[in-house]
């Protein structure tokens, strides 16, 4: 058998644990399929006395991540630290100069510094390789760049954070609000302490740079992306929803319109029969909408020890067979540079959730302004009658600028009689 | 720009057309992805003078495709002629010894000549590959060859033929029955004049096939695929399955148990609320289940000039790239011999419809020959009493070993009262 491909493992938390472990049980088909062995060689982490269920002995230890760049007895180097700048970009950049292929699960560090990774691949003639960045175990980072790679893609859009997703389900199945569920999910691990990144959309949009990149062949471009999470969504709202066809998911989406790029998350009602309102707690999925290939669905788990490790070790497969190429798809001279597109002139149905004082006259003022803005009501509800003096009004439109029911919707929040920031979500269509 | 990469088409039919067109109109985005042009040099068919609304004059045209192998101006040979054997396999080897590489849509062929051909690519070093020939446009091979590479998988399983699922479709949405859907998806163009290999489970034994094969890291072994097609369902067999929470899919699936592989393809019960009971119309879809990753979900369009050529095209940008490897995953000499598994060994829960003739005692006859094979049932229906003395009755099954409810279903078969052969279908549970 040929000479082993030797990792050099740097961060030893979860997914670092899982890496280990697959290499471990699944070795010898591994080695089949990769042509070579992949071993394990050195692995680092901040804390070397810590008990991970593992044992380490087998590896050798290096205090100073970054010397897993230079070291003789390491051919890859895996990246599993985290964090978009520090250590994580510092490994990337010595290993990177040292010539050897660098593997990331590091959605955060590929969204800000990206290019200039793909840069200093290109220069070194070395794979940079992120399956496990976006979808966990989803192979959707080679789906765009690969397997779709003859179509020019009119958009791609999917549900990139698992910790919202098992969050809206909950909500939707128990009846739940969003903080009690929330809380309930740190308690159980799949929310963080600090849950932010997550269900602010950061850790979403981070992902949906990534996807962007691949679907369009453009530059990286975290600032463009649009964020909203899910922090405002109320259970009325994934009701209201659910009575008119259905479903709340946080949706990351990328648009190609005319030369600019629209690049977003946010919340949207998705109907029941579009398949992205069938993924279910922590599940990911990813669409793709090619002009020849058309609608391409990518469904499964998007996060945890064994999906992600799964994601890292096909990238080495991919590297010990030698069938690695440009980091995102083209030389990055190649990829092209688009202007955001002004989200607020897409065109779509809107749901708005507002909560007003319950007194007359308040749903005249409402539709005046609605009225006013040129948006036209589908349906309006007021689904909770309050008993402590706040109503809750809940309206679709009918297709309209998204800056006519933003308009709206702060001219709606100067109102008196307006108790709380209005909620605005886009509608998905059947083709998204 | 370097060399453009130039293909020699052979077949010229809606597939042709569809690559022809999709390098045509995708072109500068191909050739910045591939990094390099990927333009059609010369093509070959069986009629010149055949008007397939395409500007051939642009292209050298061979009578013989044969010759495509050898010709100057061809780097990568494209074959869309179809057939296991004949024409397409003569260009195959002659492709393959000329040391070019080798891409085709021809499941029957890799199906029956898999394994020759990926010891003839070897041999001479040269790319094949045939991510066209399962799933049309979903990169299915590329998930199982690298995507899910990492994984051991327990099974591979999925909805691979559209005409079948276009009929099953209709039949349930419209209630009409399969020979008046097969009938009007003929009318249409969704089914061939002769549809034998379409729902007769040819092609996708075919397909089941291949994937098996990059599954389990197995040699393709079409003979040991168990076939039974959807020629037998009747729309009662639909609306059963309904009333009791299931759709009835043409499922291929292979499964390893210990150092047997099964493969089968046959009409399955799926519950609604597995992903393949979504997959409607000519949908095609994979799940693969593997030991790290779990449950991978590939769905699209699994035919159809555009899809088809979006797969082809994919080959050619990673031929472009040179980013292919193994045909089948492994070196050939790496690919394992499985023992073909007992189909009638497999355990699980079972729907049995029978026609009987509408007579007294005849239940009492069919229950005693279920409890004598040691079946116990789980319901049994008898949904359309008879007006012209037959009678239909379902039986759905506590889990129990195949064996017992073939042996069963004979014993009925054998019966005075039976109508006819009684029809079998396993039922899927949520894990597959």
């Amino acid at each position: 058998m040929v000479a082993p491909l030797r990792i050099g493992l740097a961060g030893l938390g979860t997914v670092g644990g899982g890496v280990i472990q697959l290499l471990d049980v699944n070795a010898a088909l591994v080695a089949r399929r990769a042509g070579r062995p992949i071993i394990v060689s050195a692995v680092s982490a901040r804390d070397r006395s810590r008990d991970r269920g593992i044992d380490l002995s087998r590896f050798r230890w290096e205090d100073d991540a970054t010397r897993l760049a230079a070291a003789d007895d390491v051919d890859v180097v895996v990246e599993l630290v985290g964090g978009a700048d520090g250590p994580a970009l510092t490994l990337a950049r010595a290993t990177l100069a040292a010539h050897k292929p660098f593997v990331t699960a590091n959605k955060a560090m590929l969204a800000h510094h990206g290019l200039l990774l793909a840069e200093l691949a290109e220069a070194s003639s070395t794979p940079l390789k992120f399956e496990a960045a976006v979808a966990g175990g989803i192979p959707v980072i080679k789906g765009l760049r690969e397997g779709a790679a003859a179509n020019a893609l009119s958009g791609v859009y999917g549900i990139l954070n698992g910790t919202c997703n098992y969050i809206l389900t909950r909500m939707e199945k128990e009846g739940l609000e969003f903080s009690a569920v929330l809380a309930d999910a740190q308690a159980l691990g799949f929310a963080e302490a600090d849950p932010s990144f997550d269900i602010d959309g950061v850790d979403a949009a981070h992902k949906l740079t990534i996807l962007a990149s691949l679907a369009f062949g453009s530059r990286p471009d975290f600032g463009a992306v649009g964020i909203s999470g899910i922090r405002a969504l109320r259970l009325v709202d994934i009701r209201q929803a659910a009575s008119m066809g259905y479903r709340v998911r946080l949706v990351g989406m990328a648009e190609q319109t005319g030369d600019r790029l629209l690049q977003r998350v946010h919340p949207a009602l998705v109907p029941m029969s579009h398949p992205l309102a069938a993924v279910e707690g922590p599940l990911n999925a990813v669409v793709a909408e090619g002009n020849f290939v058309g609608r391409l669905f990518f469904m499964g788990r998007g996060a945890g020890a064994g999906p992600t490790a799964s994601a890292v070790v096909a990238d080495l497969i991919d590297i010990a067979r030698g069938e690695a190429g440009p980091a995102f798809a083209m030389p990055v001279d190649a990829l092209a540079t688009f202007a955001p597109a002004d989200p607020s002139s897409q065109q779509g149905r809107y749901y708005l959730r507002l909560a007003v004082a319950d007194r007359p006259g308040v749903l005249a003022e409402l539709t005046a302004i609605l009225r006013d803005c040129g948006v036209s009501i589908e349906a309006l509800q007021q689904p909770s009658p309050g008993d402590d003096g706040t109503a809750i009004v809940t309206i679709v439109t009918h297709a309209t600028a998204e800056r006519a029911v933003n308009a709206a919707a702060t001219a709606m929040a100067a109102l008196d009689s307006s108790l709380d920031d209005p909620l605005i979500m886009p509608i998905l269509g059947q083709e998204g």
